[in-house]
């Protein structure tokens, strides 16, 4: 498949998505998510004028400094290169299984985080004991079970862990998060907000308990959340 | 109510308020107390010329990145929006709740900041261990009610904990922090020191038990930091 | 006194010892040892031409930002303001102490850097378990008594502590880290690297207990660094 | 020994060296490795045209702000001076055992970042428990022995802890990590993601056990990394 073969509308949609995906993968280092060219974020492209989904994703190995959006790369939702000069992430299978299989499903973030690493690391789901996970997670955010890149191994791991759950977030064991949204800037933001509270749970923990919050509250500030918080 | 009704002398205090409180923001992110869009500082603008109180308060949602003064939003002090093109914080109605019953404070801080936080969800004061904490908060930090969004249950908890305390910061059970002061850039220094306390002690009780500091000193300390420290 | 009354040279040396000053107080915010206007770095000015010694220090609860070398205040060897529109640093009694009673400094630092701190908030001494403590530091990092500002007792504190020590830094006890040195610069180079190892040691500690180097070791690793390390 | 005598391509390929060392020296204070002037980055320079290979270095107790490729030191392999107006770094000698004893190593760093240094100070290897340690590190990251700087006992013990070891790091006890790899910024590499991976380990252990990875699939994510990852 080539672009230049592509709806005029779809290539302007593959267009703004690099921009877009070039300037969220700034948020990654800025927030303190990521080391040396590790993390990667890419967004769906929806197919218009008949063209098929497609996703936009960062070269693999290349340093965050260097990211224009012309290095981003097209992919299809089966991981096949479409357009770029560079190699795509080798975690390009796993945002396309995603995209696959969870049809609303905009954006997609993977990153080795410190903390929600930590948890990965011991396969153990971060607990719903502050209001701002109640917020954005709905509940506890959940372990995936350990795989290895090579396969679908990965993707299957996280739809089949985030099928059902309220949490954009997963911890694959012994590797670390992705996160998931209706856009890839809502998926960064996961990411970021992943790592806050994977940070003060554990903190927390380390000098005692944390008190557990009511699974009513948890899920009436989840709700308020989704629908009340920023600007409409 | 319109602010183009208002006296000028009020509509040029907002107006100052409005950029005093755009700059503060820009402490948050500084001094790593918030992720994201979290975080709100308040300002009240007192009534002059007959005018009542107002507050000026960050809008939901926004980036700390894109706030300029036009941004700040004007309530009055039952949080209602009186100017401003965007949403309050969803934080408002706490933050009018303080003003309206704590008539010498003039700034509010809201921030999720870590450590402080961490000692939030545990539900625990931080004990007043370091002269820096007895020189800015006067004793240990208190715990204040777990408290949901959504009427006035927040400012009650922050309102009835503090009266009565030396402590500008209030730890909201499962939540985060609150501060105040005379002006809202007191009410972010008291922010930006709760961290430090809160890290500090945090870091402290990592390794065995602090030692204690005697009532007196704890006391004389606040009193000659509240007159002595700073320019006059 | 007055500097105009003083003779030229030592009022060169001020004017370069105030660029110096407020150069350095950068280097605080920079390696993260410090919150909001706390910590101060003072310069010992060496009497010419018939002049006493004079110590320029920052003043008291003035942002980093805003720091320039005409707010640098200059005092006596008493803490006495000699020069200067603004109140001197609520320590400038300490530092000045400090420079009345060990000749051989030329610099003095003083910040609430966290780890530091947390080992003063428990009393305890950094045991001396890596190479590079044994070469700035030549041995454990002593604590010194606790006291309240407000006379002689924190510089009476830190000389007796530091007297006969190869260390340049004490812990005071439930109040953080003073630094001395050669110059200011020295000084503020034992601040940097007293945080380092504080938070290393503390780490290390965390998981486990570190391996002891031997005293003949750390003696040689200390006395080659004196001599060997840097450029001549 | 000149550099004006040396063959016209070494020469050039000198300075190359050198810039490229500068350069990468930045990227030790960015990612949080070093405090104050510690650490230091080495590079070798292949003989060209029958002359020997060179080593290029940071000199001693500089400024990163400061780093210049001029000032970049040319040591031959017995860490002797050939060309810089500065002393060379005091960790030269066992940057020159490595590049004697391993001819496939390019580049050469020395830090004390926290997380490793601390790992080092218990004499504790890091064990293998994350996939991104599996790729970049292929199993645990070994320790070295306690070795006093002043002859070439550091060296031989990076270089006999290393060989025959998959991992590009090793923790020197009580000291801090050297890391190798075939090129500088592949050493550098390796300093930043050893730590990452020591924070994270330590991190995940503070609040139990991580759980181990199945030797084979270390030994496969090991080998597809060393041969999938990044651009062609």
């Amino acid at each position: 498949m080539s672009v230049a073969a592509l709806p005029e509308a779809m290539r302007a949609a593959i267009d703004a998505a690099r921009v877009d995906v070039a300037a969220l993968h700034a948020e990654l280092p800025r927030w303190g998510l990521v080391a040396w060219t590790a993390g990667n974020v890419s967004a769906r492209v929806r197919g218009v004028d008949g063209a098929d989904d497609l996703l936009v994703i960062k070269p693999s190995g290349i340093s965050y400094d260097d990211l224009s959006p012309a290095d981003v790369v097209v992919c299809d939702l089966d991981g096949e290169l479409v357009d770029g000069a560079l190699a795509p992430s080798s975690d390009t299978a796993a945002h396309a299984y995603v995209y696959r299989h969870m049809p609303h499903v905009g954006g997609v973030v993977h990153t080795h985080s410190t903390y929600a690493t930590a948890w990965a690391a011991r396969g153990e789901p971060i607990p719903c004991v502050l209001t701002m996970m109640a917020d954005e997670f709905g509940g506890p955010v959940p372990v995936g079970p350990f795989a290895v890149i090579g396969d679908d191994s990965i993707g299957r791991g996280i739809v089949e862990t985030l099928e059902g759950s309220p949490s954009p977030a997963v911890l694959m064991q012994s590797h670390g998060p992705f996160t998931i949204g209706g856009s890839a800037r809502a998926a960064v933001k996961a990411a970021v907000l992943l790592e806050e509270v994977a940070r003060t749970v554990h903190v927390a923990r380390e000098l005692g308990d944390p008190i557990p919050i009511d699974q009513g509250a948890i899920a009436s500030l989840h709700a308020r959340y989704q629908h009340v918080y920023g600007q409409r």
